[in-house]
Order: structure tokens, then C-alpha cells, then sequence
């Protein structure tokens, strides 16, 4: 197998991760280098890694550069892809910049990994609420087409960066030293002052806002849900609408998704797609759901739940649950990255 | 204004709450007596109640019995209801046991107060999740017709009682104790031993299960909305489905509902239709939406981010939080106390 010189792009929550896919999957890697915007050592699993100062000659010789870090508000990406393109890298970017331009794949390799091919340069990593939702309804489509997909989230913090895992811990913890010695009845739930994580108090709180809002009221994490699938799937009449709300989890996004198929369908059909299914892990027992505690720091996509909607001809129900910073992150994108280095 | 003889049946969290909405209402209360499986004195607000036996005499010369309690697994009203019937007083449960019974009108005040005429001596109080979704909805119903209804919900562990709020306290506390001086890179959010409240660690963790599951892999809770929704609109042809969630919030359920209008419909004319409903609270500004933390203990039903599927004709999303244990249930059964005092 070839091997390549992979550049990591931030070392945040993502660009850790990322370190601990190629190892764990014993990704080729010739030579390994960081970069971020202060130079420094980081220790990951107990290994040192050094991290140099990103710019815009970093990329000489790099075969492969995975972009998870931010520059101000855009993606590092956006000031250094063009760059790293033209020194001779495929670049990987988790950022949301790239992920509607038409000459850039956006891939869930298990959906569409044939479009890999058609890359310019750079291919971009879908938004994580959009790539477990995929990678769980991928053959439903592929076998009996999608009319419609509505879908509400259960968002981990994680998904925010690590300061918005800090913030939750935080907040927990101050309510605890605000608690202590006391019982139900005096028990305090909510803080003076938040951690301003979030726009709210997250810790027994739900949040039901993620990113920005458009003129039509929809956040921009339930716009990428819809413009994502149907370009990941390749498909523009798939109806699809979305509510994604922030709850205090550390870890793992779940999502109930309701689904319509143009085809008939029985629900044996169904549970054999999903068992069939690259990259999902199917519970057949209903008691058998998963639950993001349990998720977190797995590959798999996690469906369970089917269930038939008796009053709607073809219309099903799934939970989904798969953790956000793997799958829907860092993992996707070495799957990514796999795909290139075969095709290279 | 008339007074009645009211007693109180069952006194864990809901039953408190009675007590707490009857007094904050001015209900004109004659005598209050309070029945419990066992002889106690209670405080509440400072104020203390005497809780007695409950036995089939207890309803003599009792106007109006609110119906808060459990025996075995079953409400209290399975027990004693006949009784109280048969005693003169008109019972208000609040249990599962003969919502769905013809005989028995199902209130939303707010929705069918007008149902309230044909009890024949029982009058049942919804579920929680399905109150605050038809207050909701309401109107929208009234003026253009609900086709069909996707809710998924995000409930808080108070509507499984007051043991279960100890639970996630407990285990919220215990990782706190487990946590003492470390930092993020070393926080535990998994327990080894649960507080045994639901079937999995509640704390930093969601379960998508709440009551048992029937033989198409619905849960209790699941189907109580599809059914109840259809009795207390009084219309069997909405189509309803669901997916009931358990999230780690103490008080008041959040719930992101997806509707589709029969009749054609635009989003002013929703607006005006939110704005004049009943018990609702509307918030215009999609960053006015509603939380949980701040919900609980109020008694509107707060409705927000109301959003156009652009793909989808006559379909939106609200998102809708209330207090599941005052409009949930003690509100919504003092609500239709006092519309039985006025009848009679």
C-alpha cells in the first residue's frame, strides 16, 4: 500500500480526533505534520505531536492535508486550501466554505464515494448532523428511493468545541458547589451566571438554536441538513426539513428522522437495508435503542427504533445516534482520505 | 361565585402542584381534604396540609376530586373513582386509566371545554406531552384543519415523578463527586452505578423511550398522543405520529412540532392565530424561542420559531415548551375544575 504525507489543519476538538483516526486505523502516513496558529507541543493518548505555525508555504510536499481548524470566522481553509492545492495536496476540509461549490465532492463515503474522483483539489467533510443521518437512510434511497426526510436533533455540546464541553462541565460544576448539602427541595438548577457557552444555561436546558437564523426563521445547521443531502445524495426532489436543538450531552448527536419512500416498502425490506447498511450498527429490539453516553468514541452509526407510521402509506421512523466529533468529523474525513490514497 | 368541597388524591408532584394552582388561582375552595395511602401532615409553601387514608368513604359531601394518585400500576380513579362518583363529587384524573373511554369526556380546556357537559361523573386530563401540543395547535386547527402531525419531544424527567428528579440530581451530584479538582481532559461523565430512575444514566445522556413498548415498536407515550390527539380535537382523520424522547432537564417539555394544514394557509395568517389562542404565548422573533429553564413553574404554553417548509405546502414547525406538571397536568386539571364549578 502507498503511503502520504498528511498535514493536519488545527488541533482543536476535530483536528485531535483526526490524529486518533489515522493511528487507530493505521492510515499510510509517511510523514505527519501539524499546524495551527502558535507553535507548540499538544500530548494526544500520551504522544507528543508538534505543532508548527501554519502559512501559506506549509504544504510543500504534503499529499493529503485534513482542514479542521478556523480562521476568524471561516474555516482555516478558506485562506489556505488554495495554497495547499497548488503545492500538490488533496485537501479535506470539515469546514462548512467549500461544501455547495460545484467543483468540490461533498462526500459520506459509505453514500458517494464514486464523486471523490471528480475533486479539483479540494473535497469537503458534510456537516455531522447531515453525514449520520446519511450514512443511516443511504440505502433506504439507494433501494427504495426518498420522497421525504424530517428530522429532529439532540445535539452534543462537542459539536460547539471543546470550550463548549468546558462550558457545560463548568456549569455542572458550579451548580454542584452551589448544592452542596442540600436535597431535592432546595436543589438549585439554574446559574446566576452561565458560562456563555451558549446563548442560555445548557446544563438542564434544551436549546433549540444552532448557528445563525435566516429571513425565513431556520437556523443555518437545519439549512445544511437540507442543501447537504441533496447534494450528497445526489438527488434534488428529496424533501427535506429540519429542527436541531442543543441538549447537555458531552458527546454524539441523536436524531429522530421520520422518512417517506417513493417506493412501497415493508419494514422487513427496511430492516434488511439497514442491516446491509456500510458503516450502521441496526438494533432489531425495540429496548435495544442506543443512547449517545453509550456512542461516544464509536465508528458506527447507530440506527434503531423502526417503526412504521400506521396512518401514512410508506412513512417510517428511525433513531439515529452516532457521535458527532468521529463519524461526523474527524473519521469521515480519514474515510475520505483512505478513498484518495486508493484512488492516487 | 360558588364554593366547592374539593379533595386531593395523591400528593407526590403533580398533587402538590394541585394544591399550589388552586391557591394561586383562587379557587373557591370550601373545604380542602387531602387523601394519601398514608396519615401525614405536609408542607407546601410553607403552608401544611393533613394528608389522610384514602378509603371508598372518603368522598362524602366532596364536590370536585382531582385524581393525582397511583395504586400499584394503575391511577388512583381505578380504585376509588366509582366511589367518589357514587358520593356525588365530579372526579378530575389525572391518570392514563379512562382517557380513552367513550363515557369520559378527555379536556383541554383551552380546546373542547365544551365536552366538559357530557361527563357522567369523570372527566380525564390528557397527557402531558399531547396538553401542551393541542393548546398549541388549537386554533390552527379550529381555523384551517391539522392534516397530519409529526412531534418529537424533549421531556423532562419530572414528568416520571419526583424520585426521578432526585435521580438525575443524584447522578448529576455523584459525578460531581467523582470530578472533585480535574479538569475537562479527565472528567468522568459516565457513573458505574445509575440512580436506577430510568433504564439508563440520565445525566449528560438522552433515552428515547418513555413507558413500555407496544408490538409495532411504538412507546405508550408515543401512541397516547396519536390517540388523544384524535379524541380531544374530535377528529379521528388527523394523522398523528411521534417520537418521545427523555432529556436531562428537570421541569417543563420542549417539543418540535412539524404540522401540515388542510386548508391553505400562510405564515401571517399563523402568526394571528397563535397570537389569539388561549393559554399560548407567542413569540414572534425566532431568537425569542422558549427554554425549559425558563418555562417551568409558568403557566402559558410558549410557542415559537415558527417556520415555513419551503418544499412542503401548508407544512411548519413550531416549537413548543410548557410546564408539564402545571399545564401538563395540575394546571390543566384545576382548569377544568373551574369550568365544572361554573356548570353546576
Amino acid at each position: 500500500m502507498k503511503q502520504a504525507n498528511v498535514a493536519v489543519v488545527g488541533v482543536g476538538a476535530v483536528g485531535i480526533e483526526m490524529l486518533r483516526c489515522l493511528k487507530q486505523r493505521k492510515f499510510p502516513v509517511k510523514t505527519l505534520r501539524l499546524f495551527g496558529r502558535s507553535a507548540r507541543d499538544i500530548t494526544v493518548d500520551g504522544e507528543t505531536y508538534k505543532v508548527e505555525v501554519i502559512g501559506k508555504n506549509s504544504f510543500e510536499g504534503i499529499d493529503i492535508a485534513l482542514f479542521a481548524g478556523t480562521e476568524g470566522e471561516k474555516g482555516a481553509a478558506v485562506t489556505y486550501a488554495k495554497a495547499a492545492v497548488k503545492a500538490g495536496a488533496v485537501v479535506i476540509d470539515n469546514g462548512a466554505d467549500f461544501r455547495m461549490k460545484k467543483t468540490v465532492p461533498l462526500v459520506v463515503p459509505e453514500v458517494n464515494r464514486h464523486t471523490i474522483k471528480d475533486n479539483q483539489g479540494i473535497i469537503a467533510n458534510p456537516n455531522c448532523t447531515t453525514i449520520q443521518m446519511l450514512t443511516a437512510l443511504n440505502q433506504v434511497h439507494k433501494r427504495f428511493g426518498l420522497k421525504q426526510i424530517i428530522l429532529c436533533s439532540y445535539q452534543a455540546v462537542s459539536g460547539a468545541g471543546k470550550q463548549a464541553c468546558i462550558g457545560l462541565m463548568d456549569e455542572t460544576v458550579a451548580l454542584g458547589k452551589q448544592n452542596v448539602g442540600t436535597n431535592y427541595e432546595t436543589y438549585a438548577k439554574k446559574l446566576e451566571k452561565t458560562s456563555g457557552a451558549f446563548s442560555a444555561q445548557i446544563a438542564f436546558n434544551v436549546i433549540p438554536q444552532i448557528g445563525g437564523f435566516d429571513d425565513e426563521g431556520f437556523t443555518s445547521e437545519e439549512m445544511k441538513v437540507v442543501h447537504e443531502t441533496k447534494k450528497i445524495m445526489g438527488d434534488k426532489k428529496i424533501k427535506v426539513s429540519s429542527t436541531c436543538v442543543r441538549v447537555p450531552v458531552f458527546g454524539a448527536h441523536s436524531e429522530a428522522v421520520y422518512f417517506v419512500t417513493r417506493e412501497n416498502v415493508t419494514r422487513e425490506q427496511l430492516e434488511k437495508a439497514f442491516k446491509e447498511s456500510e458503516g450502521v450498527c441496526y438494533a432489531e429490539k425495540p429496548e435495544d435503542f442506543a443512547k449517545p453516553l453509550d456512542v461516544e468514541g464509536k465508528d458506527a452509526t447507530y440506527v434503531s427504533r423502526l417503526r412504521a407510521d400506521a396512518q401514512n402509506k410508506n412513512a417510517f421512523w428511525i433513531w439515529v445516534v452516532a457521535d458527532n466529533i468521529r463519524k461526523g468529523a474527524a473519521l469521515n474525513a480519514v474515510q475520505i482520505a483512505e478513498d484518495v490514497l486508493k484512488r492516487k
